[in-house]
């Protein structure tokens, strides 16, 4: 499974072979299709897999976040993320997005999903700041959160692009920049 | 061409193959290999299409931009966009990045270059707001750009995802807001 992520990843979902799964995960084509269908079973296990993954790690980053500082530590571990990964720069979930979101629609809509997930601890990180009164109590908390996960994501496209994490690091710092402009006035912002 | 670039972005490039390509523009081999040497480069060659109708389209809307009611005409043109091409969410030029970017190295320099050109028609609409003092002097205008171009790709990504081009209003108003942070005091914003 983790070869098929890799390899679906790497070339693309719909460059990637079955034969090549094979190969590269040593099974048989017998052991193949006990476990799945057809390819289309595969690539469904792969977003399955990878959102878990990613939104582990999210998760583990996001759920204590309560202030401006958690936010910033969040960016700096994002964009070290990005360049840790050299070679391999896309957002797992982002770059599955894009390529099967026009063609299959079963993919498109457990993707949508997971962002909704992804958009929901950075949401709860945003309420708790307005709980605890951070944030004022007119802060659009959906859709500071929409703007943090887009950020992330054109941030992601950007730095794959162009092999520049600092493009990561300019998207994330616009949209944190955003939330702050609905700080309470007592609390310093960076 | 045209075909060509169609199949590439709603298939995939990986996917598509050359006898695809012929079928759909009613092209011959020996025609199609008098024009390009390998698929390699009719790759390039839709990448060089896509980004001149992307960049002109852009360059229309932005060109004149020298306000915050401008920059907001542009918002909803790109929100439009987002919704009327149904059936074909992404962005062409960011579709094309998030495949070939880990793979084709000239092709990935290619389209960081069309994104740089992007980024400098926003930058150019912000440093005019800059020059006529609706921005501060202190405003980064690079930085402002680059999370303007970040928002349109994400805010393409998660609205072809889900299917919601609210999505993508709602990353542009985060990165619009975000200039309006910048705004000198005398200037209404909205």
């Amino acid at each position: 499974m983790l070869a098929a992520a890799e390899l679906m990843h790497v070339q693309g979902v719909a460059a990637t072979t079955i034969d090549e799964v094979l190969a590269a995960s040593a099974t048989s084509k017998s052991q193949f299709y006990q476990h799945f269908e057809d390819k289309a079973e595969l690539v469904y296990e792969v977003i399955t897999q990878r959102a878990d993954e990613v939104l582990s790690w999210q998760r583990l980053r996001l759920e204590k976040v309560d202030s401006f500082r958690g936010l910033y530590q969040w960016r700096d571990a994002m964009v070290q993320r990005c360049a840790l990964r050299r070679g391999l720069w896309g957002c797992e979930l982002g770059s599955l997005a894009a390529e099967l979101s026009d063609t299959d629609d079963r993919a498109r809509a457990s993707l949508s999903e997971y962002f909704n997930e992804w958009r929901a601890l950075l949401a709860a990180a945003l309420e708790r700041m307005r709980d605890t009164g951070i944030l004022r109590e007119d802060a659009d908390i959906r859709a500071l959160a929409t703007g943090l996960l887009a950020a992330v994501e054109g941030g992601y496209l950007l730095s794959q692009t162009g092999r520049d994490p600092r493009l990561m690091q300019a998207a994330l710092n616009m949209a944190i920049g955003h939330v702050a402009s609905f700080a309470a006035a007592t609390e310093p912002v960076s």
